[in-house]
């Protein structure tokens, strides 16, 4: 009994003591962390949510007000102390760090003491009239100075006079019409054109090629007025007296005209300033159309045909005014502004990523303006400025991004978006390398009807996730997500039940991040229903009645349009910066690319017979299409199984999403124009603001109808089929 | 007491349950393996020995013997026999994975029924003269056939006839000695030339630059004989009948000459023939030095001066067998080669990375030969059948390094490192994002006298390193190190007491990797006495003269020093892959760069004058390096505490490591030179095999003696000092 009670004792013994030892190490075990900080989704969609309900429209109408008090062009005193609150507002918001980066670039201004004018001459030479030297300025801001006049930016001085053509919209087929059937040359003409359709520095190019000696540019009504509303201030159409001012150059992406390729830092070498690259060889000078009635009254016989007489019908040879002594009259430009090299300022604000540092997700948009800036850009700026300072709250609670995230207020952005590309430029080796996404944040508002969206197709599948997650800024639509109030005003087209995004063009800072370097991208604004508003961007565009009060009193009272876009613009830059997995889609680019492949295959069908003769066909690229999506498919899958655990297993799937639009960039860039390396999208060599999938094959098509040397040019089409199917 | 005693026994119970419940807690705790599989330095280290022990002589002589039977051209079907017999023993050694790869390319072969030759015509236009049609072939192969005579591959067809005029080595200078200071002009003559100082095709570019209609060169026993050696096969001199096959292209990189920048598959568009890029337009031959007497004689009259009369002295003009006659004697030569698009083959094999499978590490060199490629290239690709080999026993043990590893067989480098350059282009983008290095393995052994080794600066210390633990093949060298063997034959010149290492120059594979893409690169092999032995490469050098039994017989009788080539460079390929942290050193290219800025500024003091009138200054050249140099001592210092344990800081650090050579990558690539992209490294303008630093400034102030418009040559240097510096 004792032995027993002896062995009792002893297997108790032993079995506490076995207990005890497992029950200390299963704890140790599971006590211990993992090295591997796995992100903590909750906690990351919570803040998340903190930081898009802390973006408040009041703040946003406050940073609107406080940044377009004044004039603030590049390059002037203004906006280096806009750029320098913004620095020292970012620091104080929470930011890891704020520098400014100065470049010294080539900018164009008027002569103050010698304004630009455009002036019609009778047969004795004598001025018989002049256009205005300024628009009117708007209420409450008469005694404000430095209000640069409507100009052309990089226009060369001169004094061109001749006969006046008027060619429409200044596009390519506006010209060949002119020529071929209304038998019309423009050499050593004047040309008028009217704004809109596609961006003025191409109509300027189109007037050279075709042997203008001036170009003078006028807003027509037809173009800029929105139908039943009055001009500002009672309104939010174009005054007659306004104009656009804009630049005409065609950069294709060079940045700085005198720093091609490179930085335009102190001591970098300049090409000689006629070395310039796309500075026009003949002055330009924007109108507002009560000058432009005057001028078109002129046009020596001219007949246009209807569909180009826009809202200005009443002129024209036969409106009333015209007297046969027009006929004798010449138009005289003068032209006095100074192209000059000009220090300008980016403001770069960090916060380091906790995980990957040299993981960067940048939100860039500019501040630069004509003039005041109320809606271009300082709508947009606004909003990262509240981005920015919702931003610096969640630090202060606590959290960090995954990765860096990099504000920018860039400079410069309306002479050819030189500070964003410089500093692309200066940064390109590590932003290739390191870059995950580029959002822009130009305008945040240019309509009052719906959310707007150009981005990469990866980006797709993010943008509606996140849009579903935000409410609706309109009235009457409480309880509505931003989603379903964009998706029941512009789905798209066809093909899909969703809201429709659109294709990246250019005219804005994403350019040298997208289409040079290929970083994933994506814009985000507040638009006009295209439907029904057929005008360009929107009436006051690039005038001195861009201001304050136009977006308060009519575009966004409430400022929940704004905060909308801020919410979308934050979001995105949340999601990409501290998602473990990058949110972006291959699926859905490779089914972009079908749509691509499949429209220019169809671009080409009216060339069926010729593409027999030279036998051309889109098969390698159909097949390099299907190859790409079964890649793409396969990559997803595998994502499914993806060990979180691992983070070195999580850096080399990111590393591929990361990588996936520079799959896209051909190094050789895409013909005579080396800065456009994006085979799948590039401006359109007729229309900068307009993006074209499969640059180099439509160019190539397009120019078949052009070509003396049929084969040479079909040997093109193949060459960048080749190229693209390659790529 | 009693309860004294259960106090005690209370107290006694929790010591033993909690000190039980700890120990399980500790063991638990460190029971539990991180997240993180550190590399065991220890195993890897084992296995480093493993891997170079492995390696043996006579296995390499085996291979030699195996690979040297047959002529295995590029574009033959004995080369893609090869090419099969490799896949297959890679795939038996253990790779996990090899491939075939083929691109279709230009290649140029004689006319078969045609043969090339060069005669000497009286003045009646009878043939006096005509070279042989081929090489004595050697003993023991006499009955082999496809032994493709010697040509000069790419020249177009022609029979020039005219005046022959030798200009020596047929480089830049002595074109111009020639013309300015002899007075004799090319113009529509035939040029005669000697092998050797710089890239045949150096010298067609030249020729045809100074108008000459053909173009003939020989090797000169001046420059191809070592003093009191005989002609193979009793030594390894060249024999009189003998001659250098080789292309004459001059591609600056672009790869195959119809498809520049892109891969040459099925799809791709081709250019036209006549466009293909560097192709000669003047017909060229080479021939050995018993047929080249024979021409030279018959100069019409040039009297050469002394420096450039080589070994051939017997003939010019008053040599035995000079007559008069000759004076109306002209030289025709009879070129019947085709261009024609080949089917080429590289092999590519694998083996996956175990935790970085997206990091690369390439061992390539090519299969290609003239004729039996004793040396080269087989001498180099025997080597790396062995490492394979080697590779593939450790496989078989359990080891697997960290990185993928890549081996590659490449096909057509003869004909202008066209295989490696065509797989480069078709995975530009891959390799652009996750090479880590590219070691080149082209002829083991060109001397019997040290190691030679041309690398990038980063990777000299692993160099030192690695040698340091491998044995000397020399006999009587017993218990000394390579690196001991090699340092007492050959050490710096001056500042540096280490061997010898040297910058890449081009002319073998290594190119579109190091130079297009910036990919960290090195080569190795061993080499002759270069204070002793002023030969251009090695006296047989592309003739049918390269055996087996030459290599056997003298090169390396007992295949150690091939085993030393193959330890050097399989134990490179073994460290980058394996190491934990990348054996990259920035402060070695810190060093680097100050001595290439020292030697580029120096080279522009002969201009002090005109540096002074033109604002010419290498201060934002130095600056620029001061702050390199820093930055790399600043993030050497922060790798000295880098926690190794995180295995996503360890990536981010390699990361930054990897893509260092990345950095000195210029997109738009040296003016004309859209290929050559890399600021630091290119080969010389003058001398494809010579490698510059800092091409572009060089060859800008090389320009500026010839230069018609001085002020826009000091520009150019201007711009290309402020393109390196900012790179």
């Amino acid at each position: 009994m004792k032995r027993e009670s002896r062995l009792v004792r002893w297997i108790w013994w032993t079995v506490v003591v076995t207990a005890l030892f497992l029950l200390g190490f299963c704890i140790g075990w599971f006590a211990k962390p993992s090295k591997v900080t796995t992100n903590n989704h909750k906690t990351s969609s919570k803040y998340l949510a903190e930081f898009l309900d802390e973006m408040q429209p009041d703040l946003i109408r406050d940073h609107l007000r406080k940044f377009t008090r004044l004039p603030h062009l590049a390059g002037t005193e203004q906006n280096l102390k806009y750029a320098e609150e913004i620095m020292k507002e970012w620091q104080d918001f929470g930011l890891d760090s704020v520098e400014m980066v100065p470049y010294d670039i080539l900018l164009s201004y008027p002569n103050k003491s010698q304004p630009n004018f455009i002036s019609i001459v009778d047969h004795n030479g004598k001025e018989v009239f002049n256009t205005s030297l300024a628009e009117p300025v708007p209420h409450g801001y008469e005694d404000v100075s430095n209000i640069v006049p409507p100009y052309s930016a990089y226009s060369p001085k001169g004094h061109p006079e001749g006969d006046l053509v008027y060619v429409n919209y200044g596009r390519t087929e506006d010209f060949f019409q002119l020529e071929r059937e209304m038998n019309i040359s423009v050499t050593g003409k004047i040309v008028i054109v009217r704004y809109g359709k596609i961006f003025r520095g191409n109509k300027v190019k189109n007037a050279m090629s075709a042997g203008a000696k001036g170009v003078i540019m006028f807003s027509d009504p037809a173009d800029y007025w929105a139908a039943g509303i009055k001009p500002y201030p009672d309104g939010w159409n174009l005054p007659g007296g306004g104009a656009q001012r804009g630049n005409v150059l065609n950069l294709n992406g060079a940045g700085d005209p005198l720093t091609p390729g490179y930085p335009a830092k102190e001591y970098t070498y300049r090409l000689n300033p006629e070395e310039g690259v796309g500075l026009p060889k003949i002055p330009v000078h924007p109108i507002g159309f009560y000058d432009a009635i005057h001028l078109l009254k002129n046009m020596g016989g001219q007949i246009p045909p209807n569909n180009w007489k826009g809202a200005l019908n009443v002129s024209y040879k036969t409106g009333p005014g015209f007297t046969e002594d027009f006929k004798s009259h010449k138009v005289r430009m003068n032209i006095y502004s100074n192209n000059q090299v000009t220090r300008i300022y980016n403001v770069i604000g960090k916060i380091r990523g906790a995980l990957e540092p040299d993981r960067y997700v940048i939100l860039g948009g500019h501040r630069d303006a004509w003039v005041f800036g109320g809606i271009d850009p300082m709508s947009g700026a606004a909003v990262v400025h509240e981005t920015v300072r919702s931003a610096g709250k969640l630090l202060k609670k606590g959290w960090r991004p995954r990765r860096t995230v990099i504000f920018a207020s860039w400079d410069a952005e309306e002479f050819g978006l030189l500070g964003s590309t410089e500093w692309a430029e200066d940064n390109a080796r590590l932003l290739q390398e390191r870059a995950v996404a580029y959002i822009n944040a130009d305008s945040g508002i240019e309509g009052m009807y719906t959310l707007r969206v150009d981005c990469t197709p990866s980006l797709h599948t993010l943008v509606y996730d996140l849009t579903k997650h935000i409410s609706s800024p309109e009235e009457g639509e409480e309880g509505l997500s931003l989603y379903e109030s964009w998706h029941k005003r512009d789905n798209w087209t066809n093909d899909r039940d969703a809201p429709r995004i659109s294709k990246l063009g250019s005219g804005s800072d994403f350019e040298a991040y997208f289409i040079r370097l290929g970083i994933t991208a994506g814009r985000a604004r507040y638009t006009k229903n295209k439907k029904t508003e057929r005008y360009s961007s929107y009436p006051v565009y690039h005038s001195v009645y861009e201001t304050f009060e136009i977006v308060e009193k009519f575009y966004d009272p409430t400022f929940r349009r704004l905060r909308a876009v801020a919410q979308v613009r934050g979001g995105l830059i949340f999601l990409l910066a501290d998602s473990q997995v990058l949110p972006l889609d291959a699926n859905e680019y490779a089914d972009s690319l079908r749509k691509y492949a499949d429209s220019i295959a169809h671009l080409a069908q009216t060339h069926t017979e010729l593409m027999k003769t030279y036998k051309v066909s889109f098969e390698s690229l159909f097949s390099a299409v299907e190859n790409f999506t079964n890649a793409a498919r396969g990559f997803h899958e595998r994502l499914q199984t993806l060990n979180i655990e691992d983070p070195l297993q999580v850096r080399i799937m990111n590393d591929q999403l990361m990588y996936l639009e520079r799959a896209f960039i051909d190094p050789l860039g895409l013909p005579g124009r080396p800065f456009y390396r994006h085979v799948i999208f590039a401006p359109s060599s007729h229309n900068k603001y307009a993006g074209e999938s499969f640059p180099g094959i439509y160019d190539a098509l397009f120019d078949i109808e052009n070509s003396a040397d049929p084969e040479k040019a079909w040997r093109e089409v193949k060459r960048q089929i080749s190229i693209a199917a390659f790529t």
